[in-house]
């Protein structure tokens, strides 16, 4: 095998075998096949795709670069759930608690904030103290401790991975459906879990456009899941909005544990059960999807899922009279309000103006090197739909110096219109696939 | 600009502006755009193609990479020929003296075997002494004191050119129009020539597969040309089957040198003129095309354009001699025939096949460490349409090891095939663009 003839096969929209694309996969890990060549390669694959079989051995062999672990031991079933990305999007913060309240493992590992979307890592991180940087040993012992742990990745979870994501940073081969799955999946499979929930969102705040390639790409999580023996159900969720009505690191943590003490959020309500009664139902704790949604709301109701939150950060050495204090308003030294213009609907909320202001007041990273403003971020007082008054206060933004409010305003104001007709509804939940 | 914002717009299929073109040819060339980048950037042009007016961009920056010669003191038209590569093409040994008989320059850079296509300048040198590694200045000496010069790729020539044919060669990148016209042209536009006859190859024998594509490049070099102020015409001739009936280095010599000296060899002779009929018209030494060819017909009749072929040998070192004594029939030190296995016509006497049979035998290198055998080559004794007996010669093969005849004929069996009908006449002249 030579590596300009595969890349030329795939060119040719020919599939490759599996040995084929090991030959691709380890020859980069080894020097063999050059980075300029792997580079030609995906942007080949961007165009031509892979079958559902090509994704599944790309996804195998990429995992099999690294650690993967066992967690046979641990006599629970042990489910997972993974976003594709949202603004605003804080579930992950409340599912973990609330599923292993259950009696089912979550071993969650996630990632820092990525383009326009948040990192459920650099949100947990707002908590003082909070450790996220668990060695795969410490990993196994929390999870069986708490049935639950909220860890950032690990250098030896899929290498290949790694190195070859990095790769499609710099060469324009990010968004494309069979490495999207196989990058998520190998990392996910490696973390040793039996079922996997995938949040796919769909909308303009969410990675991959349009509602079909969403669609595609939920249809191969599935896929390559089951294939790899691992049960899977995909929820597509709506990302046209951002999803509750904090947008921020500590605010959504604030908005989590609101949640998780009975304020009713609707948006984040509706999916966060949904979800949580999806891996309840694949934990085999429920009969049903629809079973396993009540249980998650009972669970909210009668805050077990936040006592287990608060379980979480004292085992990962959070702060807890921090997060006890939650009430406290926390925010960055400057504030401003949005005020509306006239009087009408709220029609547009465009999520991903709206996370790249986020990032725009410190919320997230333009460079690797930037730090994060853990106080900073928006609340949204009005949402899709509603009707707004001229003068009304749309959103509050908050941050550390004028300067990173007035561009955060600026970008604002593409992100928001109001209209005189009432828009249609929105469907929060716009499909499942089990 | 950022490389991979530009490698995205590529992929979005968007066209690139000049200036975005330098951006990552220049850097390229300076590092800032890594070579990884380079090669998914040619992976997406080549999936989306690129306007002609990219392609001319391409071209110009390609160009002025390097050195660019100003012939601009030498008083004559100069006129060059490009071939896209064929097996037994042997006209530019004929073309260059024939056109130089009429007071038009040609600076002619030629190039080595390439794929299972020869190339001139092994060609040339089976002539013992014949030395086509000139400088710069030699090159405008020899230009002006013979009006025609041989000549080697120079590495002062589109630098940026030889990188990234480098790259495309182990990248998959190869077959892609608009690079293969800014290739051909940078390099050509170099030498400094006010004009270009094309000889682009339509067959199994071409290096573009189809009529489409070889039809689209032909189009192309055209415009690139015209853009750059230099006047232009595109032959399309066959490649289905070997032109003439020698391949093989000192036999392409052998066969030139016996059609100067008045031996009636039908399709090299057609092209030949055709090309040359071309060559005179754009050097504006004739009226028309028809014209020109006419000329050539009586230059070839009269024997000067051999006396100018001499004068070539000489200015270039090559023992002249061995030239002179080109009856002689050398060979390689092992001869072998192939015989027709029954009645019938030629059908196939396929090119692609019988130009790798003639590397198998020595006529080119496999590995550009190989050495090339100069008395090494195939003989054929009758061309497709032609009438042959069970028992026939339909070629002889020369090499300087058993094996390599072995090999040889393994590969020539599949590209002879006899049938009982008569297959349809092939037509040398597909077409002509000007």
């Amino acid at each position: 095998m030579n590596p300009s003839e595969l890349i030329k096969k795939k060119r040719n929209n020919l599939s490759l075998t599996k040995d084929e694309l090991k030959f691709i996969i380890e020859g980069y890990m080894s020097g063999e096949v050059a980075d300029y060549q792997m580079s030609s390669f995906l942007m080949a694959v961007y165009f031509r795709g892979m079958s559902d079989e090509e994704t599944y051995h790309l996804t195998d062999i990429m995992l099999n670069s690294g650690v993967v672990l066992d967690l046979g031991s641990l006599q629970m079933s042990k489910i997972d759930k993974h976003s594709t990305g949202g603004v605003g999007d804080k579930t992950s913060l409340i599912l973990a608690p609330l599923v292993a309240c259950e009696g089912i493992a979550v071993p969650m590992i996630s990632g820092r904030g990525l383009g326009h979307t948040g990192g459920t890592l650099d949100k947990l991180e707002s908590i003082p103290g909070f450790n996220v940087n668990v060695s795969i040993d410490e990993f196994r012992r929390l999870l069986a401790k708490n049935g639950v742990v909220l860890a950032g990745q690990t250098k030896d979870f899929a290498p290949a991975d790694k190195r070859i994501y990095s790769l499609r940073d710099v060469t324009a081969t990010v968004e494309c459906i069979p490495l999207i799955t196989s990058s998520i999946m190998s990392k996910k499979l490696a973390e040793g879990a039996d079922g996997f929930v995938f949040d796919v969102k769909i909308g303009c705040g969410a990675n991959l456009p349009g509602i079909e390639l969403p669609i595609e790409l939920a249809k191969k999580l599935i896929y390559t899941s089951r294939k790899s023996g691992k049960k899977a159900i995909a929820v597509l969720s709506d990302m046209e909005q951002p999803l509750g009505r904090k947008i921020g690191n500590w605010l959504e943590v604030e908005e989590s544990i609101e949640l998780m003490s009975g304020t009713m959020i609707p948006d984040l309500f509706k999916l966060t059960t949904i979800l949580a009664g999806a891996m309840i139902f694949l934990g085999g704790k429920s009969g049903s999807m629809e079973e396993g949604e009540k249980i998650a709301v009972s669970r909210l109701m009668d805050k077990s899922a936040y006592r287990k939150f608060l379980e979480i950060v004292e085992s990962q050495s959070g702060d807890l009279n921090y997060v006890k204090d939650w009430t406290k308003m926390r925010r960055s030294s400057i504030g401003r309000s949005m005020i509306a213009q006239s009087d009408g609907f709220l029609s547009d909320l465009k999520a991903d103006d709206i996370g790249f202001a986020a990032i725009d007041l410190g919320c997230g990273r333009k460079r690797i090197e930037d730090k994060i403003d853990p106080l900073a971020g928006i609340i949204l007082h009005s949402k899709i739909g509603d009707e707004v008054k001229k003068g009304d206060t749309l959103m509050e933004i908050f941050a550390d110096a004028n300067e990173k409010l007035d561009k955060a305003e600026e970008r604002l104001n593409k992100a928001i219109r109001v209209t005189r007709e009432k828009p249609p509804e929105r469907k929060l939940i716009i499909d499942i696939l089990d």
